[in-house]
């Protein structure tokens, strides 16, 4: 069993396809990496949110939110932690850090919504609510 | 009823984001185009892809090749000519050329066959097979 | 002369490459989108993007929230609406909505500052300023 | 000094940002993990591609090839092989396998050549030449 675990870290090299035309990790891809984060993040607390679909069970983006500190370029090592904040049956809030060597490149919150299938809105089943609510602070 | 066609041209405008450093439409997203192309033939004879798949019928790409000529820029106005080569009730062949003021950028061809929702091979329904056989040349 | 605008609609059909697994239009697509409408909202005010940076000028994203009320699909034809909320000579403010057939699917805001070649905060030329200022709001 | 390598071996996750509404990794993506082997194909043998870009020379796709056996889906972790099949000073072939467990699903190959900053064909470095040399067939 892993420890239950809010916050994660994870390296994420910049590709090449990532950059624009001003040599910078274009502003659209940073939301690609804390997706990344995101499923880090169920993995290191032993959940994989592949099979969360394969339930039908899906999170969906309701927010999004992100402040560009400073640039990162093509085949810069950034180390990305992602924290999930609050956490209930139907909704999770995380927050994201992008760094490169210890210097804050960007910061980001997101709010998920869980959907069935049908897209309308379902709740987190019992399974997954118990390991993950034990890794994060409960919402009063 | 449409005219059936077997190619069709589209004007395409490179976005910020489809560049990367070096200042260039980066070379993966060419296939974005000709995919935008495969669209857009299949509009002009009255059909949509999104049909297609909501019948659970699937084209996937078996093959694709492309050669670069000149490199395309941010905010560029390109014409894509789509133009399908052969076509069978299992796959489809297509042909590209990106210009741009009539110079050509990039030539490209692909394959892609059908599938059903389980993956496996399928072929395509009388309607869909009589609208474009009738817009493209036959195999002999 | 073009009439200055604070802001304008454009049309952006939904590319197959821009779904996800789920069959949504990915929520980092959408800031690409939006950065097509910034283009575009240039371009009906008679200037260019690309001449700026060729001017050694470049406008760098310092901040971008979205929320997103309902999911578009592949070949969705959806109307953006950009507008300039205000306008300085070290940043703009953005709105956008995203829309189809009139139903809102998503609501988001940036500010971008203006950088030069070196990164270094730099300001909007007198002419840029003029013609952009004439088009939008001045802060008080 | 690492030994010369024509060859290497990368683990590549799959993103949900990478997959499609058909539930598979997007065609076009393919080409972005090819060119993230190549990046750490020259790392391997100790160089670094944006160093060569910081000296000028630049490595442009002039043409791309691949054949897709099976589709990979979101979280899939897949292994990519890049290697060196010729080396001139003015272009580089290069071959790709992309397989998961063992199973092949795509094969594909790249013609790159190099350009200066103007655009034109320009040629390796010794430096980079010589490295690059010992680490992969020579053309006769």
């Amino acid at each position: 069993m892993p420890e239950p675990a809010a916050s994660c870290d994870i390296q994420i090299r910049v590709r090449y396809s990532e950059t624009d035309a001003m040599g910078f990790l274009h502003h659209a891809r940073y939301f690609i990496y804390f997706e990344e984060g995101r499923t880090e993040l169920l993995r290191r607390n032993g959940l994989r949110y592949r099979d969360m679909e394969q339930r039908g069970i899906f999170y969906v983006v309701a927010r999004l939110e992100c402040r560009f500190r400073a640039p990162a370029r093509y085949d810069d090592l950034l180390t990305l932690t992602t924290t999930t904040e609050k956490l209930t049956r139907v909704r999770v809030d995380h927050r994201y850090k992008l760094a490169r060597d210890g210097q804050l490149l960007a910061e980001a919150s997101s709010t998920l919504v869980l959907v069935g299938r049908d897209g309308r809105p379902t709740s987190l089943p019992d399974d997954y609510f118990e390991t993950l609510s034990g890794a994060t602070p409960q919402p009063r």
